[in-house]
């Protein structure tokens, strides 16, 4: 018996608890566990019920962003671990900065100034998906470029709902492929065109999925396409990245960060 | 001068460092920073040169997810306040539950097991966009609906890109608001509907953003559309979400977690 259930407490959204546990977590890869969420937790009544709930678990482990200290009390009555975020490294960023924290100082995650900038960069991938609109290409920060079903579309929605980052994508249609160059319309955006490309295994069970037992999804068709794909992005020297073994989260940093 | 450069060190993609340093910074409201990540810092050579860089500005603060101890020798020698999460929270984690950690354990925003569930989740919501294909909401985690632009695929999107969640959005038109109920294709899935609204004034400033000076876009118009989709929420007892001054992270987590 090595299961936990990991609660992750906050007095909002909850989603750097979650992060954070499952970080540290992964630290401990004999360990199996449970994740539940308590998110919104945020007056003495709410703590105390959260509190009552996970001490009737066995085995339970807490992970907390609870900005207002008076909040972690009741979890510390009622004898669970809590490990806090604010609790176990606000201290340290104290005695840097030689300030004291603020509880009640606000969150990060509020209706950020930049919630507009977000909200318009998903509109921006949607009307420059799959190569609409491309007379607006000059508006984007990035442009994905790669075969069918690479993709493109959830990275460029998560760098636009993520970051406010404004990413169009354009697909190499088999003839496309076929050329010697890239399709003129991308031309005059080399700068910010970023390849991508997978193994034809990967993308071949991925069309599979979609369209089973078609030609588009053979492993053939989907080695000969990134064959030519790779040759057109050596052509005009593109950063390419092959996300084969990667999260969305990874290409994402990884095309920030080039 | 109150201002700091803080660096987000990573060994991985920094999601993580980025959303603790902004929450544990956001309790110093004074504070004023900047926020450089530094992502995929996986190798003692890489781990010198961002320690070098740091240690060339002023006013730096460094939060770290790095696995490896040996990673952080560099910072400290370099003379910098390291916060890093695994050194500041694991020791707890470790005493709770007597075992050590690995620190080579793995990540968890690798090639997880739900990439393909998340990618076919976006999919999804893409598909049933602004009710397209009405005849697949039978396969719908959530279905929300309201009037246009009131933040309905955002937060499909992000529902779907984060947790997997297959989420379908269906825009209430003026033809739908003039009804008696809710429209026909919706009765059948009631329990996974999921309503949204807004005030008119953020309402009516979304679409003047989008549509200036249209009627569409007028106080008005956004009044009378939200009064009458409340309406239609309340004879049918549709669990409401007033988004007015939330986040995406937190319309997703209240709906994750009613």
């Amino acid at each position: 018996m090595n299961d936990y259930n990991v609660f992750c407490v906050s007095d909002h959204t909850g989603v750097t608890v979650e992060s954070v546990a499952k970080s540290v977590l992964a630290q401990f890869p004999r360990l199996e566990f449970s994740l539940i969420t308590l998110p919104f937790v945020d007056s003495p009544d709410k703590a105390r019920a959260a509190a009552a709930r996970i001490a009737a678990v066995s085995r339970a482990l807490t992970f907390s962003t609870l900005t207002d200290p008076a909040l972690r009390v009741p979890f510390r009555q009622a004898g669970l671990s809590l490990f806090d975020v604010f609790d176990l490294i606000g201290p340290a960023v104290e005695t840097a900065i030689g300030q004291s924290a603020t509880p009640s100082g606000g969150h990060t995650h509020g209706m950020a100034p930049d919630y507009e900038a977000r909200m318009d960069a998903v509109n921006f991938a949607l009307n420059l998906d799959d190569g609409l609109n491309p007379e607006r290409l000059g508006q984007a920060d990035l442009i994905l470029v790669g075969v069918s079903r690479v993709g493109k579309t959830p990275t460029a929605l998560y760098l636009a709902l993520q970051y406010g980052l404004r990413v169009a994508n354009y697909p190499l249609t088999p003839e496309d492929l076929e050329q010697q160059s890239l399709p003129g319309v991308l031309l005059a955006h080399l700068p910010r065109l970023r390849a991508l490309t997978l193994s034809p295994e990967r993308l071949a069970a991925i069309r599979q999925a979609r369209y089973p037992d078609s030609r588009y999804a053979s492993l053939t068709q989907s080695r000969d396409e990134l064959t030519a794909a790779e040759r057109l992005f050596a052509r005009h020297a593109l950063p390419v990245l092959d996300t084969t073994r990667m999260s969305v989260e990874e290409i994402a940093a990884r095309l920030r960060h080039p």
